[in-house]
């Protein structure tokens, strides 16, 4: 089949051979995929990952053992886990230490004709959510994440920095909550987009000196973390979203200081993402940059690596 | 008076002008303080302070406005704050921004003949609790933080990290939660004074490889913290304690993955320290290296930053 492989470099080829389905998974015939940062800071180092990449994706089952399954379009949830050990019994599926990850970690990606998923992991989508809006599920359910390990008040100030994709997906969801919002960032064109959705979005030099309760830290750059607790008052809670290759030199002491708390957030729930998705509550049809074919896949990463580039789709047919 | 200063070097001297007493502060005849980690970080840069050094203390009052507290043996909350800013307002005393700190920031300290501190401050020391129990209030104080700002389960597994003055005093207080715990450290002899109260403590060579719900990092040094996410599970919580001067490279994006949250923490209540202490629930007896009279300060210090050395006090007369 054809598939985008990173193994040391990014590489297009039309034999990858198709997946094995293994007992309790899906073969899924892929339609539309996305890149995600997370993608080009594996072609970085980041997790040393080698395979099909691709994590973000909406697909039709083609084969597994629970007919019921059989023709339905799904997304599903990228971490495939164990069931078995202790921090799967306390409901920690996706922190399972004998996970795969889809595209990410052991286990080939959606960026290919086909790919698999165990049938737990697969959710279907339902009708009224185009393929273009479902591929969207898996960095939405990252920005409900937040909500589901934290508890944000109506009340407090609120401040997402970074207006990359994730950003923009943070900001909407947050700003549902009724709370003070605000988006930081530095591309006015991406701020509009929130803008049209009456969130309130700016760029750093507009920002006035006073600090907020939370701030979500979307930036994707080691330097983001710096200025995200420069704008967090005494004892703020910090939600850091970045992942990306190699360390940062933090003033540690400073936290404690100002007894902040941090907070590290992944992947999310994507039941609630298909629920906003599906009451048209997050604007993802905004978010796209452009959809290539599967064939042209190595330009959509070159499109993707580009600064300021939104989403980028990889239609598979 | 007499007085230990840190001007770039630390000095003993007998000519210190005795402090003016503002509106609203009381005068304070030190009997008895300690010498913190932070003292000796001060000498290596941190904070930029200079002045009177020494925040743990007790002493009796001699003059000020209301004539209810002259003569009462005292100890004092070292966050001297406006009471009028909106961080004021939400309670956040000890995070005021216009705050100066006993021997720390802006304000001299407590080793010294006389200090001065606020009224408000001020916590009256039951007779129960001897002189050498009361210059503990502070950092007893500062280890009882963590319960105010985390609910910590007593069915929790936690691990404190750190057999110094601060870890032997977290892990005191913590243990009284009834929760799973072990204090790690690399000092038998220090490990030993939480053993004879029936606390688990440990070399780091004696642990299993078990992971904990939250782990208090009490080192006091940066590379503690990497060991103290060692010790983490995914999902838990990292209590930051530590304060030094300079800054730590950190894997941040390993936080995110683990979805960890770190907590900073600092000072606390006098309140339920003075309780604890007032019921013989903590032993602090147990943590005093030596007593050296202000004469001997400079030897004090050189004491207090031997390798090993638990708490030096310094008695005033």
């Amino acid at each position: 089949m054809r598939a985008l492989l990173y193994n040391g470099q990014l590489r297009w080829t039309d034999d990858y051979p198709l997946p094995a389905v293994p007992p309790g998974e899906a073969l899924i015939r892929v339609r539309l995929a996305g890149i995600c940062n997370t993608d080009l800071e594996i072609m970085r180092g980041y997790m040393g990952f080698q395979g099909v990449l691709g994590h973000e994706f909406v697909g039709v089952v083609e084969a597994c053992a629970e007919e019921t399954w059989i023709g339905q379009r799904v997304v599903g949830e990228i971490n495939c886990y164990c069931g078995a050990c202790a921090t799967c019994a306390q409901g920690n599926f996706t922190h399972c230490p004998q996970r795969t990850t889809l595209g990410i970690s052991q286990r080939d990606g959606a960026l290919a004709e086909y790919t698999t998923l165990p049938l737990r992991n697969l959710h279907p989508v339902p009708a009224e959510i185009s393929d273009e809006g479902a591929v969207f599920v898996e960095p939405l359910a990252a920005a409900l994440e937040i909500l589901e390990q934290v508890h944000l008040r109506p009340t407090e100030r609120v401040i997402v920095l970074g207006d990359g994709k994730l950003g923009l997906l943070v900001a909407q969801v947050l700003s549902l909550t009724g709370c003070d919002l605000t988006c930081v960032g530095h591309h006015p064109g991406k701020l509009d987009i929130l803008r049209q959705h009456g969130i309130d979005a700016r760029l750093s030099a507009e920002l006035s000196g006073e600090r907020a309760d939370c701030v979500v830290e979307c930036t994707g750059v080691p330097a983001g973390l710096e200025m995200a607790v420069s704008l967090l008052r005494p004892r703020g809670r910090l939600i850091l979203k970045s992942t990306y290759h190699g360390q940062v030199n933090a003033n540690v002491t400073g936290w404690v200081v100002d007894e902040l708390t941090l907070i590290g957030s992944r992947c999310g729930p994507f039941a609630p993402a298909l629920r906003l998705l599906a009451r048209g509550l997050v604007d993802v049809r905004s978010l796209i940059d452009s959809i290539y074919s599967l064939d042209d896949g190595l330009a959509a990463f070159q499109r993707a690596a580009s600064p300021g580039a939104l989403k980028v789709l990889v239609r598979m047919t």
